[in-house]
């Protein structure tokens, strides 16, 4: 939108939407599929918005952890556009899946092509680049979105070994692509940083800091420091709003209208370009795999400040 | 982007993409399903910018009436927007169809409910609601976009007639949504006004004016009729980038970053929402059935004005 | 089996079988697709043995005509086999679908050519060769039949209509085929054929009688005449065991073991080469559409005789 | 047949098959996927019959060992059979799978239930099952082999290390079904012992020996031992002519007429119930992967003996 409004009441708009999105926290059914995320308690909810003009606005449990599970493949993503640029696109497509996140029928069908870097199998190729070209790279992911959100973020050790242990069918994903010639490491490897950057935990607060630069066209606001080019970020938005709600995307795209990223920990981080990033957490998880509250609340929030890119 | 750049030199824009981009005319394939559409030049090249200012730019065969086939679809969907209200959507989903935009496969898999309302499928359950909802669906259609372009348009009846004679796929189609009883007419007659919405022909100049209520949060900037409410507006142009390019719209999110409508006539339409529309025909497609030429025009626009969503 | 066991006391056989398997016909669900199928009662069952050595034993309501739906595809087949020849399997496959017996994916996958002709797309495949070929194809059907069991039968108009009335998804298909060149009649003449073959009422010992050439190379056991020649009868026999009871033949090959067709309206027959048919009705279908008392009366029909092909 | 016809001169017999289908050695491609199976010339053919009065006749290379591959699940599923009964059935099915071989798409759709014990999922699930009940599950299996030929038979190591190496589409499948619940063991226990039951190397003599119980209603007629009850023979010999051939199953059954196993190091076992087992070799294999040479010969000895079941 050309015409922006005048900068809302943030801290009074995020009242209302923790109001009115909270209860939705019982709609839907917390991840289980390991005990570290079937033990957090549903009725949470937490929400932050990072401005590009500085201010970060906080409601409910915005300073709690939670597990941020894909949306860190955000991270990962960024580190591959950069370390392996155009190639990058020779081994992911960038189209949506029009199936269930981690289907194997679309990989079959398409050789071993993973349709986009956000389904499990496009993610786990984005890992398997990065573990080829960097020597510690959970540690350098875990450095890169420490720097983004000034302050030092940890990866959970125990929904790490949990999600390992339960991994078998990331493992058939990656044979899978191994089988097709589109995996160059050892699929224990892969797996090994795969579920370690699933189990980086992040506040909504630093989420929302540490995403500020895909607002700002690739340049994060806190350090002045180029994360991706304009064109780079720009691209990454797009995958965002095409495919990053699982197979809900189009439904993101018709209800809420922003890039949005979500992680069946229940979080869900939106960037409106050129205005500011929000991100919101709530654990309970409708039928597609995405926070039943955080994607009320992220509707109501572009309701609210007409937002929405289109 | 909220920090628009100043207005470009929009002829001399139009000048070099039509020289950088032209010559992409013979990389693709004319459509040849029917002689109507098989004996078009591949050479032809036009381009139309209608800015929300008021200013229509042209460039090449920018008068010249083409098919738009499938771009009619965002027409009967506005159409179809304003008679059904919510109720579309239980007959219609919005998710990107990751498949060949006539597939059958997605359709029984998701009992006769299409996945978006320009695949075909949904575009022919649009096709059986207007049926349903008007004496005569054809000429109301070419009512609103003769008067949302402030000139006459007419249907092709050639193209018509030919496509009818060629729609056993579509028939298909129907009858098996009709199968699971998510299509109210006779199959005939939703094929009868399908065929006739596609065989619409406008120039780009027209193109670009009939869809500026798209930019314009859905008034038509002509005649300040209220075409779509803001809402709708928007989420049609959330439907357009995420579904409007066939199996290519992760790619065109990805290297146009605009809602865009493409048909197999070589025509595209892309909505920079706040600023302006952009329509460009160029009648060889490359292998997702869009037009080469056309997508290569649309990334350069976007290349130097900045004017992606994201 | 070489060592045949001693001719068994059929009559007493199928005594058995009816008190064992009789009240299985209240374990399934009557087909209810159309009314005149749905009012049929499912406490029916009706079982006939066809000997080589020319004798008839009933039991139950074997004289009972019911609708025998699919298994008249082994007659359309039959008829197809003598007048395309060779030239039928160009247009057809004969491989098992691995599918429910309409499903469109699988044609779609294929290019539009059937993988059998006992999957509905196959047998309106089947019926487009003959409306080709014969003049008026459902007399000339009518007329076979009724020469192979000696007696005149009908076609059930009712039935036929009912069908005709709910045939969106067999339209589907043929348009599918069509559209990919492998139909040649218009779609409305050939859905007119096929509903009436399938809706040709015989009684078991009707069905038994009139598929007794299958299990004598061929030749009508009753009036000398040769049907198919001897290869042509064991390739049908082929297609029926593994083709020729929905996504159960392997069930069948697995748990009867000898070629069997099945039809909605409850009917099965089953070839016994060099040594019988076995015609059984009983309406209750199973989850695979399939008589459920049908199929345990031939289970038990093997179990006890040996009959198993293998 | 009830009817057989007399004994035929076997020994003419081969040597008319021999020089009729010899030459299509050439009209395949040897599978190339390890160096071991690459380098076996593609020009050998063997072929061997046992009866069941005593027989064994020779042709041609019927006396060299090759690797018998996916023919070797015939025995591993012998070996379940008679560990685990009925409840095997709970965890593969037997069906045709409809779709080649090694598809991952049947066995998501599926819930990680594989359609039978033939396609590399279900054997996968057969191996698994004999890992979890037999100490030493490969030598067990040696055992059973060299007993049933009445020679010592041995596993081809470098075969079994190359497979081994090349095995991520079959990890895929064992990690899939691993993630549905549906497999035991550690993957790589699982593909170490998978790998070496078919990197067992048996001459078509041997094979033709071997298999001999299955024409004898699960009786070894070398030893007198029973291998199989009578039915679960008859249920093999079911699942080998609906699922024994690949995506030929159907072709096997139309044009050969008899229980058939096939593996892509070239060799084919038959069954005739009743009368012999034939096995054949030739290492060109066909699109569906099998051997051209061997299904030509299989169909020329049961055009000239007319052994078909059917």
């Amino acid at each position: 939108m050309t015409n922006s409004p005048p900068t809302p009441d943030y801290p009074a708009l995020l009242k209302r939407i923790a109001v009115a999105s909270g209860p939705a926290a019982d709609q839907g059914q917390v991840a289980d599929y390991i005990p570290a995320l079937a033990r957090v308690p549903a009725d949470r909810f937490g929400m932050a918005l990072q401005t590009l003009s500085g201010s970060l606005h906080r409601q409910g449990d915005a300073d709690e952890p939670f597990s941020i599970q894909s949306i860190s493949k955000i991270f990962t993503l960024t580190l591959a556009m950069g370390l392996v640029g155009e190639d990058l696109w020779r081994r992911v497509g960038r189209e949506p899946s029009g199936n269930p996140f981690n289907s194997l029928v679309q990989l079959e069908r398409e050789h071993g092509i993973p349709r986009n870097p956000f389904i499990n199998a496009g993610a786990l190729n984005v890992a398997d680049l990065l573990v080829s070209r960097l020597d510690r790279p959970a540690a350098a992911l875990r450095e890169l979105v420490s720097e983004l959100c000034g302050e030092s973020v940890h990866i959970d050790a125990e929904v790490a070994a949990s999600e390992r242990a339960a991994s078998d069918r990331n493992a058939a994903l990656a044979h899978f692509m191994k089988s097709f010639g589109n995996l160059d490491n050892d699929v224990d490897d892969v797996l090994d940083f795969y579920v370690q950057h699933c189990a980086l935990a992040l506040s909504c607060a630093q989420l929302a800091r540490a995403t500020a630069y895909l607002a700002h066209d690739g340049l994060c606001p806190r350090t002045g420091r180029r994360i991706l080019d304009p064109r780079q970020a720009r691209r990454l938005n797009a995958i965002m709003l095409t495919c990053g709600t699982y197979d809900a995307a189009g439904d993101f795209a018709f209800e809420v209208g922003l890039p949005c990223k979500s992680g069946v920990g229940g979080g869900i981080v939106a960037v409106a370009p050129g205005q500011l990033t929000a991100a919101v957490w709530s654990p309970a998880l409708g039928p597609s795999g995405n926070s039943v509250a955080g994607q009320q609340a992220l509707e109501r929030l572009v309701a609210e400040t007409g937002l929405s890119v289109f």
